[in-house]
C-alpha cells in the first residue's frame, strides 16, 4: 500500500486555517528565510493527494506549484473540470481513501503527501498515515479549520521521533503512527 | 496585578481530558520517572486558582495535594462547601477573573497557577496569563475537553521561549504571551 505522509502547520490551538480559509496568521508569524524542511520532505514524496478545498485554493496559484502528480478527492468535482494545461498532472477521483491508496500502489507510487484538513482526518481514521510533521505557529487564533477531528472511538498512539524549534518561534515535531 | 501561569498536558489533538473527564491516555503515555518540571514550576507559584470541575476532582484525592492556598472560581458552589479540614487552605469565590487577580494582588500574591480548561480559557481571554508550559502527549484521542477555546476575535500572539522533548515522547514548550 502507498503510505500517507503529512507536513502541515497549525496555530498553537490546532487550526490550519482561519474560519474563512485564510492563513494570514501563519504568514505573519513565519520567517521565509527559515528552512522548515518542506523541500527535504517533498523530495521523499512521489504523489500528492488533496481534497477539493485545497485543490481549488492551489488552482488560483500561477504557476501551478507542483511537479508531482496530484490526485484530488472529490465527490462533487467532475474529472473534466481539470483545466487543459493541467491534464496529465491532475486527476479527480470520487474513490474513498483506501481505494485511492491501493490504486496508487498498483501504479507504483510509494509515498503520498496527504494535504488538506478533511482529507488528513479521513486518512488518519482509515489508518493510511505513516508519519506526520506538525509545525506549531506561536499564536492562538480561537477558531478556524481544525487539523484533527473526531476518531472512531479508538485513540491513535504516536511515536515521537524528533522536535526542533526555530528562531521565529515555530516548533516542529515528527511523529510516526504507532502500531 | 498577580500574573497567571499555566502548566498543563494535552493530547496532540489539544484535549486535556477525555469527554468523561478522565485522563487514562495521559497516564498511559507518561513515564512517572521522568521529571517534566512540575515541582520547579510550582516552586515559583504562591497561589492556585482553579474552577469547580478541577476542584471537585482534586477533592477526591487523599491527602489534599496542595500546600499553597487555593481559590476556586464558581458561581454555583457556596463558600460553606469547603470541608472543615480545608478551611483556611481553600476559598470559593464567584468573582470574575480580573477581580480575583486584583484581590490576590492586594493580598500580596505575585504568581498564580491557573488550572482547569474553562478557567484557563477565561483567563486567556481576559489577558491574565503571563506564560504557559504546554506538554504534548503523543496520542490522538479524537474528542474531549479542549485546552483552548474561542477568543474574542483577536489573535493572541505568543513568544516561544523553549522546547524540550522527553524519551517518553512528551514534547514540552514554554510560551510567553506577547504584548
Amino acid at each position: 500500500m502507498t503510505t500517507g505522509h503529512i507536513f502541515i502547520a497549525t496555530s498553537l490551538d490546532g487550526f490550519i486555517a482561519s474560519p474563512d480559509g485564510t492563513i494570514d496568521w501563519l504568514i505573519q508569524h513565519t520567517n521565509p528565510d527559515e528552512d522548515h524542511g518542506y523541500d527535504a520532505f517533498m523530495a521523499q514524496i512521489d504523489v500528492i493527494v488533496m481534497g477539493r478545498g485545497t485543490y481549488q485554493t492551489v488552482l488560483a496559484f500561477d504557476p501551478w506549484p507542483y511537479a508531482l502528480p496530484v490526485v484530488v478527492l472529490s465527490r462533487s468535482l467532475a474529472a473534466e473540470e481539470v483545466p487543459t494545461h493541467l491534464a496529465g498532472q491532475v486527476r479527480i477521483t470520487a474513490l474513498p481513501p483506501r481505494a485511492v491508496m491501493a490504486g496508487l500502489a498498483a501504479e507504483g507510487y510509494k509515498r503520498a503527501y496527504i494535504d488538506g484538513g478533511q482529507i488528513i482526518q479521513a486518512f488518519l481514521r482509515d489508518g493510511l498515515i505513516a508519519d506526520m510533521v506538525i509545525t506549531r505557529v506561536p499564536v492562538l487564533i480561537g477558531s478556524g479549520r481544525s487539523l484533527f477531528g473526531p476518531l472512531d472511538g479508538t485513540d491513535i498512539a504516536l511515536r515521537h521521533l524528533q522536535t526542533q524549534s526555530f528562531p521565529s518561534g515555530l516548533v516542529q515535531s515528527r511523529y510516526q503512527i504507532a502500531g
